[in-house]
């Protein structure tokens, strides 16, 4: 019930129906409402007994003490957490579960083990990562990559939004408080394992009928901006012989790029398209659009990267819809290869499903129906970046629809329980061996 | 000297070279710099003994009496002023000519006259006309449209500005200070004539060997909002099949405008074009574009639009780039059919502009050579809107590659000289008929 009410206080956003929770969500980040949701989580952690810190990214770390930390080691360090990670931040229009779900169990799961008077042996905890989607500063999971040494911090603090005035990540860390000292990095900040709960955000678990999905791996994935430049003529008065309309050459290479993603399974989206001057009567003189590719394979990923690049030059310099040339600059913002997560932590996540699910249907053999052992992630996730660093894996439960970074998104009571109770009890399967 | 110099002192934006005048214009109607250019147009029109009136769309009336002024009429009303009309808003991205051209040509004339005490017979005078680039209000030519009753008043005051905060024309008139009381219409306010210097702003003149051009009337053009709906959904986890690509239907939409103008001699063009959510990672739910169709019949233009419409509805339906079906609508925010100007007018042009040729090469068969005798305009120009109310025609002078609505519009100071010329003599053939 908690995990499933709380969802939706901070930035309710696009209400879709008349239901309490028939809203989705607009939490970009490190913007006031996520400065709420965040001294919430602060709050709620520390009454749970935790120590909590902020790393330079404004990533939180939360920490319960394990019995080891009780034991006095010979260099006098503790021993690294076991971390239940997800994000706090939305889509502009997006919906009530995607990353707040892993952070709320998280949460539960703590308040579980003090309800319980459980004592683990290592310490255990809850991470929220910074700007995990993407949508207000242009890379996707920036904080958990900084953590993983995968991206510069410089490069992270001086991102700036994708809309709005332009404000740099750093800057918007300082306003709402969040810029802490902690260094962000795997190696000051080590981690034994990193297990996230997740929506699918995909149709697969509920097209076939299942409960949860261990996640064995995500899918490579890159995020271009690309800009084309052309002339700013008059609608009016100019033939098309003389125009160089960067809004009709850009066109011609979505157009192409989806098109070959559709024969070569690459999945090809346009997210951002931005037109200036962007005046009905101006032939655009530049665009500027994102460019998301996606496959299971990066070899695919990158040969289809380079097939495009050779075709936007050729679009651009004899464009069909335009009478003169164009130029075309890419600039790549995300690169997130495929990943594959630890054998030891999917284990756990099959074995606690098992079990959360065998007790559930009290038969182990219909039990063994509801899991999906086999799943690749289509999303990217922080714990793409935690499992170049730490032992990693992922639980997905089923996404009504399918649907996801829409106001509709949804996952029922019962799954979002069920997957946070598989969530503590792969930290303490993981925890005990 | 005046001409050339004083275009680029409010406004000026987008150096495209070192020199003093090589610059564009960012002008949108209303804005700050549109109120400083007024105060300026106000201030000089006073002092060249004009009376100065504003109307209900900031359109700004200057009026120098004529010896009819003083002879008592049975009824106490005056002659209707022969009026030289433009506008002093610009593009985003504007030249310095476009418009402000006009303007300044006209005060030229009026301290022509001044200078030389030139008595005219019916009163002459300069208006400047509110927003007729559209490219901040979408709607061109929107104030000369409602003097002509073609426009009705409520629709114009709540016309919303482009991009910004949608604040509307009424609000921005009244800010800057120029709602005026005077009634906007062609009944209150008639004029005997209106004749407007312009830059070309397309290519045929310079092409032609032509110094100037006498206009015979304008291209049949249309304006639309075109928004297009689907649904937003993850671009990572979502398959082809199951999207409704709102930017994919969109494109699909505007290539085959793009390609059926092209067969059937119709210009489109889309200069605005937005995304929403505009997230990398959200598939667009929600597309809204621009459409600008031209034709010089009225009759392709019609039939032009009738076959777009019945074909994006199919291309909404059944997408081929967009798993599932989206939705179109069409809003109508210009409509602007083909317009012919008037004989006596257009010969008064004709002889004006022989008559300064003449005078200039010593060589009248030199000059008839140097006269581009029927024009029609691409571009809509207020001349449009009063040609329906008033005797009315414009004079063309040459635009250098035919480049407008661009930082690097430009027309020479020989031009610009010239066409003020042809102007002033127009006005003044009118007047002695
Ligand atoms: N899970 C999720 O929506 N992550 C954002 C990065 C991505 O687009 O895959
Ligand atoms: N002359 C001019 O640029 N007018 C604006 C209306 C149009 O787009 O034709």
């Amino acid at each position: 019930r908690n995990i499933h009410e709380t969802c939706s206080q901070f930035g309710a956003a696009h209400r879709w129906g008349p239901g309490e929770n028939d809203t989705g969500m607009n939490r970009l980040a490190l913007t006031d409402a996520d400065k709420q949701v965040r001294n919430w989580f602060v709050k709620e952690a520390r009454a749970l007994g935790c120590e909590v810190e902020v790393d330079e990214m404004g990533n939180i770390w939360a920490i319960r003490d394990g019995v080891s930390d009780r034991r006095p080691t010979k260099d006098g360090k503790r021993l690294p957490p076991v971390m239940m990670g997800s994000h706090l931040d939305t889509q502009p229009r997006g919906g009530r579960y995607d990353g707040v779900l892993g952070v709320m169990a998280g949460l539960e799961a703590l308040r579980a083990l003090k309800e319980q008077n459980v004592k683990t042996w290592r310490p255990v905890g809850v991470v929220c990562w910074t700007n995990e989607e993407g949508a207000r500063f242009p890379v996707s999971m920036v904080s958990s990559g900084v953590w993983a040494g995968e991206i510069p911090l410089e490069r992270a603090h001086s991102l700036k939004e994708v809309s709005g005035e332009g404000k740099t990540m750093k800057e918007e860390l300082e306003r709402i408080g969040y810029l802490g000292d902690k260094k962000c990095s795997f190696e000051e900040m080590p981690m034994a394992a990193h297990f996230e709960l997740h929506i699918e955000q995909g149709p697969i678990l509920e097209a076939k009928g299942k409960k949860v999905g261990v996640v064995r791996g995500s899918q490579a994935y890159k995020w271009f901006t690309i800009e084309v430049v052309g002339k700013e003529a008059h609608t009016g008065t100019t033939p098309y012989a003389q125009r160089a309309d960067a809004l009709m050459v850009a066109n011609s290479m979505i157009r192409y790029a989806r098109y070959k993603g559709e024969v070569q399974g690459v999945l090809v989206s346009v997210g951002v398209y931005q037109v200036f001057p962007g005046s009905v009567n101006t032939i655009p003189g530049r665009v500027k659009f994102s460019l998301d590719i996606r496959s299971p394979s990066d070899h695919t990923l990158v040969s289809f990267e380079r097939r495009l690049r050779r075709k936007f030059d050729v679009i651009a310099e004899r464009p069909g819809f335009s009478g003169l040339p164009c130029s075309v600059t890419w600039q790549e913002d995300t690169n997130s290869p495929a990943q594959g997560f630890d054998e030891r932590c999917c284990k756990a996540v099959k074995e606690s499903a098992l079990s959360v699910l065998g007790a559930e249907t009290g038969d182990l053999e219909q039990a063994l129906g509801l899991v999906k052992y086999q799943m690749v992630s289509g999303a990217g996730h922080d714990s793409v970046n935690t499992a170049k660093r730490c032992p990693t894996s992922m639980i997905f439960v089923p996404s009504k629809g399918g649907l996801s970074h829409h106001p509709e998104e949804f996952t029922s009571e019962e799954d979002c329980v069920r997957g946070a109770q598989v969530l503590l009890e792969s930290v303490l399967r993981f925890d005990r061996e």
